[in-house]
């Protein structure tokens, strides 16, 4: 896993001005598709209990791989439409969470940090 | 934008590993949790027009950053359920695509491929 | 419009009951199943302009009703699940929201009522 | 459980129009608004086991409630844009399911009716 992210996100960005699309990418739409990308994503643990969701035969897990990579790329344009450098943003919001969640007070609880 | 994608990939799953999370964060829930994060990113343009969603005052676009890192994360821990190489996946997407997709075929079209 | 509704949930409940699936509807399966139909409704006006969504062909309405259909019919399994009588529960949600939303301050403005 | 549900989508459709909030529901938004709706009510669930789900306190199930009516009242708003005469639209989809998943081949399974 050492991909060159900086070259993978003109890849993606390539990819939509080769077709000329960006006039369909509103930042509106683009979050309509990440949504609708999560759901079909889901859709594949539905009616699946948590153990068979484990253990998905080989089809699905290439699903999930497909929908994951619509989701990125869609992430993408978005970020591309705002500036955003959505590594970084993780980075930083890891670092939120560490604070909503020190380990002492979360430690093996799933209670949201505004009930914590 | 020169992240170092296998550090932060570890760190996020640091994250939860500190907080003995990974019982809660089985496949199923992890798409549920995405989806649901992806509505809160999409609920920040709702009732917006298309010329609004492009000019967002700061605050706006500060939990945009906060909402693509929050689907980014839970991405990640379900990337690790299955040991997917999320970035090789988007590489792989995108040629995809573009065989779905030819540029002479959907140039300036918003055509799903189904219809081409 | 002048179904029976008590008729209609049990037509819904009996459906599932001649197919013994009551064993997939727990709750938690069923709220992602209609967040996935939900899903599919969007996919519908996905990339299109306003107008455009306002003048879709017979089909894509076709596709429209069903798609509130089986939002519909999910949300009937949840209601029995809890034992909610859902058409009730819209008429005190009416009353709360106009309780938020008094016509004098929100008349014409599309603001969230947290923000008003 | 015998409202009148004419009266009811009646009463939806004032609401709005007191507040002359047609002008936001053009149906891409209101489709928006459903799948945000169902987001929320499928968050109720995040994290929990199947029987944390069907065991929850009172005042989660109030928020079922609200999230459920949410959902139907932005259905009603889609409805009306397209004269869409909703629990009609239930009936008919029984019977298309009942036809799609015929009572032998799908009983005690949850198999989509594509691969039965």
């Amino acid at each position: 896993m050492n991909t060159d992210t900086e070259a993978l996100f003109k890849k993606i960005l390539k990819f939509r001005d080769d077709r000329d699309w960006a006039q369909y990418h509103d930042p509106k739409n683009l979050s309509q598709a990440i949504s609708i990308e999560a759901a079909e994503l889901q859709e594949i643990f539905l009616w699946k209990t948590v153990a068979e969701s484990r253990n998905l035969p080989a089809a699905k897990i290439d699903q999930i791989k497909e929908e994951l990579a619509d989701v990125f790329i869609f992430m993408a344009y978005l970020c591309a439409e705002f500036d955003i450098d959505l590594l970084a943003e993780v980075e930083k919001k890891l670092e939120k969470n560490a604070r909503r969640y020190p380990i002492e007070k979360s430690k093996g609880r799933n209670t949201k940090y505004t009930e914590l």
